[in-house]
């Protein structure tokens, strides 16, 4: 059963279902970060995008580990390997194919720079004390994500033709992608009224003043905010890049549910 | 040019041989536990995968790092990703394909023992600073591997019936590629000459004395010694996984040599 039409009535639901969007855009994230191992530029930066993509998955762990308490599951894994496409809550941005190098460095760091602000706003609000736990340890990696991806954004776009090229196409293609950053729906406004999410509309405003000079710095042009946007990911109308995603990160531990060699 | 025929003839031709037989064991072993991230049997055993081939990599890439610097290469990427199948000194345990889970936890167990005493014999030996010193960093990590793959190996073997066979058949496959981890060649013994190797036969009886008694304690057979050994890949006479693997490691690198953005 699909959840994603389902309005959290109790402070718990709208705590899982928070958790739970949180956690699947780290996951899905993480998943596509994870595909550079072993395929990065250089030794050190495929270290440095491993690392970025364990973090993800780390976090994302321990949101659906709260959940899954919370909701009687068994663990956390039900969330990553038992939901289908259209129960997943994630923004379609973190869904998109994994790209080239540059497309990689310009997700992260626009997703980071919105997570900046997310966590650093949650942390003020939130007063369940196991996920502002939670928020609080994931906040310093997240600043580290933020610097690296900074960094690289810096370097490509004022780097070679080439290298500049690409990052600005990056950020074209994926421009229209971050309107869901900054979108509400129904069940966000029901966690914002449990003091378990925040209005992230509020803080749009610093994210632009944070990448937008970034982007600029590094000799590229900030898209068009007055383009068309996607919307409908994160009630489970998903790009047709997540399916795909899922059944390669699903099919073992579907196949062989209780098999733990596989 | 294939540098496997050559004997080092200086104590530093020394050191750079046997920090690039070394760093070869890891990188590769590393990328092949890297296959796992995001197809683990669980979200946590994912990130322990990972975080161990992310722990090798980072390994290789230190001795790599000196070996540079030794060398006057420009950086360890160099040893990663320009040189050809025949000058990769491997053994052949590290290539062979990531199989299914048992194989996995069976191979990094069967080579994480290994490490164990090798890195604990050269403690006690190498007398050169920086050499010792990224030893006894990596010293610390290798006993949460061997503690890692130990746990499974128990969980499997003494499992499902199903997770007891594959775990059986892991061994028995992977044992004609252990007689390479005791085996000594001539590049071996110019470098034990200046106190920068071990000889390895002498643990040998320590390493059975760690092995053995944990795959019978897993309900499991200990292979027989007594088989045709595979040997030749440490000297650069690879199995035909070694090509297709630096294929995939290598390919973006080497097609964009100065590029960072692919």
């Amino acid at each position: 059963m699909s959840t994603f039409d389902i309005v959290p009535k109790t402070k718990q639901d709208a705590l899982v279902e928070t958790l739970l969007r949180l956690a699947d855009d780290r996951l899905i994230h993480g998943h596509r970060l994870s595909e550079w191992t072993g395929h990065g530029p250089e030794l050190e930066e495929d270290l440095a995008l491993a690392n970025v993509a364990l973090d993800m998955i780390g976090h994302a762990s321990s949101l659906y580990g709260y959940a899954a308490e919370l909701e009687g599951k068994k663990d956390e894994d039900y969330y990553a390997y038992f939901r289908d496409d259209m129960d997943f809550k994630n923004i379609a941005m973190v869904e998109l194919p994994r790209g080239d190098f540059a497309f990689t460095i310009a997700r992260q760091f626009l997703f980071s720079a919105f997570s900046y602000f997310l966590y650093k706003n949650l942390i003020d609000t939130v007063d369940d004390e196991q996920f502002n736990g939670m928020l609080q340890k994931h906040f310093k990696e997240i600043k580290y994500h933020l610097r690296h991806s900074r960094e690289w954004v810096l370097r490509l776009g004022d780097g070679t033709e080439e290298s500049h090229q690409r990052i600005q196409d990056a950020f074209d293609e994926i421009w229209m992608y971050t309107g869901e950053l900054f979108d509400l729906d129904e069940a966000d406004h029901a966690a914002i009224e449990h003091s378990l999410y925040v209005d992230v509309t509020a803080f749009k405003n610093d994210w632009q003043d944070l990448v937008n000079p970034v982007i600029e710095e590094a000799t590229l042009t900030v898209p068009d905010d007055d383009q068309y946007m996607f919307f409908g990911s994160r009630q489970g109308r998903h790009t047709e890049h997540l399916g795909p995603l899922l059944a390669q990160m699903q099919f073992l531990r579907r196949s062989y549910p209780d098999a733990e060699w596989k």
